[in-house]
């Protein structure tokens, strides 16, 4: 048993030389909300603390401890949701207990997540089974809503990279529920309640009904972030510190979000990224990879602006101005003059730059201003007045 | 007295030959919620079960109840509100006796509003003037808020068709409050607590300023329907099993909304409808009669695309695509090449296509494609590339 | 000691006629939110009763107790934030005594305010600390949250004008916090109790980030406006009476808002105004000074439509329409035929209308229609069929 540092770091080494074990990508401590009809059902998982590409030592102090527990430990597999349970307990915090004492603010979390665990007064209203033990060996499609939620929470805290991970059949694994604020319901409890809920004026506040909670359900933003609506953006959705997302058309869907510090007063589709420093207008829209896009997802590059009610389905690079009220599509014919050309071809000397060019063709090419020609008609490119930082690693 | 189900059903027989009985159009007992400085002033009804067209035994139970308890019931008027009393629900009670032992779950669901109501605690802060009878006889503008809700429950649960019903002066009927949640308060009433709700912290979070509650206030989805914003559908809103509405610039008012699975990220506005397997993208306007379509309700087809921020003023028939960022009024004059018009004539044999038309000569005409030529800002219409599914009965 | 009116009378002219009185601008007693780890820090301040370029004699009771309280009065600066104390309370009570009886509904609010206060219940909550006395005696840069809040206040009451405030550095006086409605939470405090709320289920709602209230947080609207969702409209926004918000696409930020009854269910950004009976389509965009407007602060006039997703970065002026889709920006080239500027001139004697003019030339045209030739893709401008009430001053 250890009881001291060194003894933790002998366990630790003793438990990951084992021929079972493997680290895992991510894991944590959920707390899930299962459904009021049927308690097998889980709607929502919330963890405290989560793991992604860390935190080794601690993975495997609760991989042992679940073996200890009787818990089926096939690291072989994806994926492994255990319940919690008393021995689980006692035997991390054997293990945990040179940590415990400094175990505070930001330190040693995953120990404060057991020591907090243990102490949970009987009448909480919750059970072991509310609390699930949830480890991530591969990333393969998702077999549960709690590697569901895990992986929402890598993208959402910014430890994977937007696109990064396989998320297929994630839809299939959630419920749909209705909410009242960051509480799931069964809708089929709702069915069988309505009537007593209805006349006793208790019929709950629905929120909204769908498979996802919000992002301000589960992540703190960082200090200069802003969100003006917690429906704007769904879990998932990444933010880089700086963003603003106003409460006007903005939307972040899950899998998608910025890099940088954006103003966003637009939608950001699924698989959609935009670069620090951009801003999306009010209303403007980029489209994600099923709306229009043939399959290719939406980059927007930094420094660049998505001007009101505009529309992006390809993706622009650094630097560039989408006028108000322009939609480029990926096959939209765009013409440039000679001058045109020329400008652009200065600041994007490795790329083909002609006058007669498709949406599509100017994935890479920065500076460049779309605009509508509005006593022609005609789409147009030229030489915008952004600052493009050059990329140093190419110059 | 009923205590069998045959002389429940002589019962009903009997009051249904009566010469003042008439089957009501729809009816319901709804809970009201009442001014707080003005009790007579009802500021929401909410109905645990709605009837509409259906349930006609229900309906000569409880306005024979109603006769019994002294109450005028003249059939001749459009509509009837009357004030639950105890002899009501004892006359109720009694020809429902058979059912009540079955009124569970799906069975007998005004036979269990009655048994709740009259087993309601008494220290439940309701009274009896906070439940009220409500019947609908003819379909002519409502008289009082709880006929309103009644019309906005049938078409908000799917019962009446969208457009179908009278709500002229609707307006007129509703009290405009400030909510919490599904709460409604009156402003006044917010106006003579301003001071001391402020100064003792106790000030509500008022969640809108508003006539009309919302959808999901009243009306319990499909299992595969999402709403991921309550704000955005307005009760009086028809939404067919499958609809998504994300939370950006959607909006579905009352009186509008969808005939099937239809993803809608844009704004249905009061009396437009949309077919099934029709795509509403980001920020697409379809306009309302009250706002330049000429008073003539919009109707989107099935499997039809409106492109993200497109606009449309005028109806679009079955496997249309309207491009991101493009707009059609019922005048827009719209060009065909040779081509196109030909390519339009064979799947549309009935209709006029020409290489010249407006926006309004659409109408009915399936399988086109709206675009603005990038190069000579003119728009076009031709042959989409979406499925156009045959209407059997036509070939 | 003030008795009678008469004494009362006497008292406000002694303190007034004394060399360091002052009126000032705006004043009142907040209730301030304040940081949960950091109580230092000001997260919001609740006026129950704002004051501002008005009740002078309330002025004068407050600035008189405060320096009975051993407040340092110095009505030299801009603005002054003291504590509510004891001696402040006792102090007002004396003077305001003879006005006590009568201080209710919409009388002496003021009086209200004090009255309130000392009777406060001691488990209320709060200590004098939580309550600040507030002045602005000059309209410079906001130095602390209570004076930015006063201003927002003035806004969004309608007794200061739009663009009539300073308002610089006002963010930098103002926390970002999360919000449980209109409750403020301090980040760090989230971060800090993170683990403990999660597993214990209490992990609150948190409904928005931003450091801005929302207008109904503070602001009761006329009776005939509505505000479909309260994130649609942020505090310091200011709408007249019979403007109604629709929860689309629509956002009025602070600083901008409506001069009359208009329907908004576009964005009205920062320091732009629309003037009475004019209509913000769904989706449309009118820019504001930090979004492509040159710095000039976009107004537009009465009974003017915006089309759906149009978009305008330049004033548009009275009885004007702008096409569903159609974007002007100050710099925009817009056709004019020799009919169109024949009308136009005769509505507009003395404005230059030619048949090329930019966005920006047609500030205060009245009576304008803009368009887009569908046919040749050109923007044009021709006379438009909407009402233009003549200015009575002018002719």
């Amino acid at each position: 048993m250890a009881f001291t540092k060194d003894d933790f770091k002998s366990k630790i080494e003793e438990i990951q030389s084992q021929s079972w074990y493997k680290n895992p990508i991510g894991f944590g401590i959920a707390r899930v909300d299962r459904g009021q009809l049927n308690p097998e059902k889980v709607l929502q998982a919330t963890y405290p603390v989560m793991n992604w590409e860390e935190n080794y030592g601690s993975a495997a102090v609760f991989l042992n401890a679940l073996k200890e527990a009787g818990v089926e430990v096939d690291t072989s597999k994806s994926e492994l949701v255990a319940t919690v349970s008393d021995v689980f307990l006692t035997s991390c915090i054997e293990v945990f207990r040179p940590y415990i004492p400094e175990a505070k603010g930001a330190e040693h979390k995953n120990v404060q997540v057991i020591s907090q665990l243990a102490s949970l007064p009987i009448d909480s209203g919750f059970t072991a089974e509310d609390y699930k033990v949830v480890f991530i060996f591969e990333d393969e499609a998702p077999q549960s809503a709690e590697t569901v939620y895990l992986k929402l929470y890598a993208l959402s805290t910014g430890k994977a990279k937007l696109r990064g991970l396989n998320l297929n059949g994630a839809f299939g694994q959630l419920e749909n529920c209705a909410w009242v604020g960051n509480q799931p319901i069964e809708l089929d409890w709702l069915r069988e309640n309505e009537i007593a809920l209805k006349l006793s004026g208790k019929y709950p506040s629905i929120t909204k009904v769908d498979k996802f909670p919000q992002f301000l359900d589960h992540v703190i933003p960082a200090d200069n972030t802003r969100i003006l609506d917690t429906n704007k953006v769904r879990m998932g959705a990444q933010l880089a510190a700086g963003t603003t997302v106003m409460p006007g058309a903005a939307y972040i869907n899950f899998n998608a979000g910025t890099e940088g510090a954006v103003m966003v007063e637009g939608r950001i589709s699924s698989s959609a990224k935009v670069g620090k420093g951009s801003d999306v207008g009010g209303g403007a829209s980029i489209l994600g990879v099923l709306s229009g896009t043939d399959g290719v997802p939406v980059t927007i590059g930094d420094n660049t602006l998505l001007g009101a009610n505009s529309c992006t389905g390809t993706s622009i690079a650094d630097g560039c101005i989408l006028d108000a009220g322009v939609t480029i599509l990926p096959g939209t014919k765009i013409t440039l003059s000679e001058k045109a050309v020329a400008a652009l071809k200065e600041i994007n000397p490795d790329k083909e730059i002609k006058e007669l060019m498709r949406g599509m063709d100017f994935q890479g090419v920065n500076g460049v201003h779309f605009r509508q020609n509005s006593v022609t008609g005609q789409i147009i490119a030229m030489r915008s007045t952004r600052e493009v930082k050059l990329n140093e690693d190419l110059h």
